[in-house]
């Protein structure tokens, strides 16, 4: 099956949701006129849809593989790294004066959705690329963005977020990893990092590690850690790739999907020869991390967006093609296209709304990206209020979606040869990395409600009431608001018993916002493909998804009384 | 991990959702005591865990193969299969008359979950057989039943149920496979079949398969079908195997999951020489089909109950384990379990519930084919109306439980060797065979609504509305019996459109309903560990899931018009 990049919606999104016609009335994006941000959005399609696209069935079946001498990734990923790299695919929103574009940071969430919607895993390797890129931005010394923001602005050379042990897993305090200052400034790593996507590969000839680590003395928890650069290979006296710096590839996980993206045990070290440089103060490690992850998690968000625009499009084409039972009532009993049929049919455009509901949450997140770039503070707060909302119920949505890919092909579905098994696979890790979905929702209940008591939620809830027609929506707004109070003055306990059940129906809700405007952003005389898609798909989500949000109230402010009525033993019962 | 069959809660079920002991009453089950069910119960569990369990893994890394000679199945599934069959496990609910020892169907059941629990591609085989067994007893002639009937109620043989082709997928009308009359009163069998589970194996020295088929001059459609009774090996004068059936393997399919369970390709009759006999009527297949299918059904229902039962107790042995993070808001920085933070506590009590509320369900539909077979009109009806229920809403929650499973794991959730990802992977198919749950949706707002114009529907309602208690769950009945009301007056489309929200919202109040009667049986001054869970569980399911459901009834009754206001092609935009 081909892929199509969605660009109309694409295009509508960052016009009618991301006002990115506003963004580039500033100098600093004035080179995204509407001619050049068409000609990304079309050029990142084609060239996803012809380089990429192809590969991603091989990707899944033959996968990266370990050796000796370090990750092989399946025949073709090297040339068609490549060609992104000579593409200037990865420079959009990279710094002018590291070589990048400078375009707007929603452009690049547009062509980096193209991307990983041609191939999920493949494009993890952008993804985390933009994190070191992050890091070294706003952490780095002016040698070290000099040496290295060149090459990871073009991709030239590949980033990676080293965080993750045996013995920590989610709890960043608990790192172990040591760093031991050296004569020249620099420091000797030695420790073992686990989880590291793109941790070896043999597309490019360096890769960036950015490492915690612990400095000798420093105090246990998070407040001991510093973010180290640490490449592959040092560089020499010109800048280029040296000498080895003594990090192995342990091994590679035999996961569930994402098979074309190595998930690597790193260890550094273990020769007691591996240099990195300090990026920000030291201690500052938690703060330069942040900086990293939270683009990050929108961008695993993103993930959401590309399997669920995946998906669809793989569903549409198979419903559109396979020829099965009549029409129940109708008076022909021909056979008739299962898109025809009437739940078949609602699952598909369930299909269409929810990917387009994803879309717009997490674009409307990245134009905060960009705002907040301008040095607006509101915008900012909402972006912040936003990630865990981004990354959370984006990557809910791109599983919901792909089961229902699976669902809409029948036995089909789950015959790995038809395609829409892999989308299944593949989605099921964003729940998970970048901060569990869990653990985004603490975040929103925790740091994000308690960092200015609600203030910022308020905003956002007072710019969707203004704004909002549907009464099931003007409903889950309310019941967004009081569950908003309950948890600002709620026990931390009760809070996170709830945490979960209102971050989905504030999503919902801020997807509910954003479909209407974009229903009511369409002409209601256009009748191209496009707008009448969108505005069933608008319509459909207000009358029949928002809804379901609300049926979630009870369960957000339930309390944990009911979760520690029962202790650990009872569960074996 | 080892599993443990939840037999506290199998027989608490039995005791209180199915009354076991009402119909124990009946000289029919008199067998069925208190002591034997016990026994029954402890020594499946204690079989199931001892030979089935610890081959599942294997099952679904090395997988049934494919040869020349046919399938093949993972070393040790053979000698576990005979244990199977010299246990006597598959006896429980077949006939006396035919070797079986003639106990209660909802204890076969219960029996079949810790099987599938255990090892839930393994245990396809039995419910196969099963279907087998219905078709042959409702349907078979004496000498059918005389010379087939014992060897399947053993186990000894295999039964396959033979329905879809290349063509036909869901739409059983377009079926091509053909049967020609021999002059010895039997039929030569000509085509191919697709999605046969068990279709071949060599555990036992022949199997059963039941082919839907037409005979010449046969109507177009469903009408223009016949069963057949076509085995793998002929019998010979004294009833057992001989010649070979002429049945090849044409291959078998490359699932996502439920590997140890081969899904054939079986061509009949290459060489002319397949040979079936005529179960029932000629032109009465699908009736026959329907018995087969009925139970089913239920058992793909209880499938549902079997993976989340055991997705819940490898979340749990890993939640009590894995240490990681202190307590939020404690005053203590010490790392705890996970299963002590409250989200993760929400996810395992979510667990604990829809497993709980799953095994309520099809259990107590089980409980109604007994009553059927007693003679019970009324609960032959309300059996017809809540197998699409089962089999749907069971398996939605299969999925449901065995996705939070995953993520109780985090990471280690996506990768293979952990475990919880077979059972991610094993239940996407539960919704899709045996009819799709959307198949199973229309047959709800078709044929059961239509089948007596809502009656049943309505005393199911009546039944419920009289025991309720929790506000939420009136409220839900309420909404179903309102939506029953639109759906019987709404035109086709409108039905179907709305049918999958209806199906899930009806089958959470019957849950809910349930699930309040267990609570209601629970002695408040019991302080086992199983009393404090089933006290946990059924609150949090009235309290915190009922809720969900009423969100879904805007899409219930939302209508078909959304769905076609858009054109197939719009789809692609």
């Amino acid at each position: 099956m081909t892929f199509t990049a969605p660009v109309a919606d694409q295009r509508f999104v960052l016009d009618h949701i991301v006002n990115l016609n506003e963004l580039a009335k500033n100098d600093r994006f004035a080179a995204a006129s509407a001619d050049v941000v068409e000609a990304v959005l079309e050029g990142a399609g084609q060239f996803a849809a012809g380089e990429w696209a192809p590969l991603d069935r091989r990707g899944d079946t033959v996968g990266a593989r370990w050796s000796e001498d370090g990750v092989v990734m399946p025949e073709g990923y090297r040339e068609a790294y490549q060609a992104y790299v000579e593409g200037g695919w990865g420079t959009i929103g990279s710094p002018e004066a590291f070589g990048g574009q400078g375009l707007p940071y929603a452009l690049a969430t547009a062509v980096l959705e193209t991307l990983g919607g041609a191939n999920m895993s493949f494009a993890l390797a952008p993804t985390l690329t933009v994190g070191a890129i992050e890091a070294l931005t706003h952490h780095g010394t002016g040698e070290q963005q000099r040496l290295y923001l060149p090459h990871l602005a073009t991709g030239e050379w590949t980033g990676t977020m080293n965080l993750t042990e045996p013995q920590a897993g989610s709890d960043v305090g608990a790192l172990k990893t040591k760093a031991e200052p050296l004569d020249n400034g620099k420091w000797s790593i030695r420790g073992t990092k686990i989880f590291i996507s793109f941790g070896d590969h043999d597309m490019t000839n360096n890769i960036v590690h950015l490492v915690l680590a612990r400095t000798p003395g420093a105090p246990a928890g998070t407040k001991g850690l510093s973010l180290f650069l640490v490449p592959k290979y040092r560089l020499d006296a010109e800048g280029n790739p040296g000498t080895f710096n003594d990090i192995k590839v342990v091994s590679i996980e035999h996961k569930m999907g994402l098979h074309a993206s190595p998930t690597c045990v790193l260890s550094f070290g273990d020769n007691g020869d591996c240099i990195g440089e300090l990026i920000g103060a030291e201690g500052g490690g938690i703060t330069a991390m942040f900086t990293m992850m939270n683009n990050a998690r929108l961008n695993v968000g993103l993930e959401g967006v590309q399997v669920a625009e995946r998906a669809t499009q793989r569903a549409v084409a198979y419903a559109a093609e396979r020829v099965q039972s009549a029409r129940a009532g109708s008076a022909s009993r021909d056979p008739v296209r299962i898109i025809d049929h009437p739940d078949v049919r609602r699952m598909l455009l369930r299909m269409k709304a929810q990917t387009q509901a994803a879309r717009a949450l997490v674009y409307y997140a990245a134009g905060q990206v960009d705002r907040a770039n301008l040095g607006d503070a509101e915008a900012k707060k909402r972006l912040d209020l936003l990630t865990p909302l981004a990354k959370a119920h984006g990557t809910d949505l791109g599983n919901e979606v792909a089961s229902i890919g699976v669902q809409v092909h029948g036995g089909m579905g789950y015959v790995e040869e038809t395609g829409a098994a892999q989308h299944f696979r593949d989605a099921r890790i964003t729940p998970i990395y970048e901060g569990t979905n869990g653990i985004q929702a603490a975040d929103l209940v925790g740091r994000k409600l308690s960092m200015d008591n609600g203030t910022t939620l308020n905003a956002l809830i007072g710019d969707m009431r203004k704004d909002a027609q549907g009464e099931a929506l003007k409903d889950l707004i309310d019941a967004c608001n009081s569950v908003g109070e309950y948890m600002l003055s709620a026990g931390i306990d009760d809070r996170l018993a709830g945490s979960y059940p209102f971050l989905t129906m504030l999503s919902v809700a801020v997807c509910g916002w954003l479909m209407e405007r974009e229903h009511r952003a369409v002409d209601a005389a256009e009748m191209s493909d496009f707008a009448k898609m969108k505005r069933a798909s608008t319509r459909f989500y207000g009358d029949q998804i928002v809804p379901e949000a609300l049926g979630l109230k009870a369960a957000a402010v339930a309390g944990a009384e009911i979760l520690y009525a029962i202790d650990p033993e009872n569960f074996a019962a």
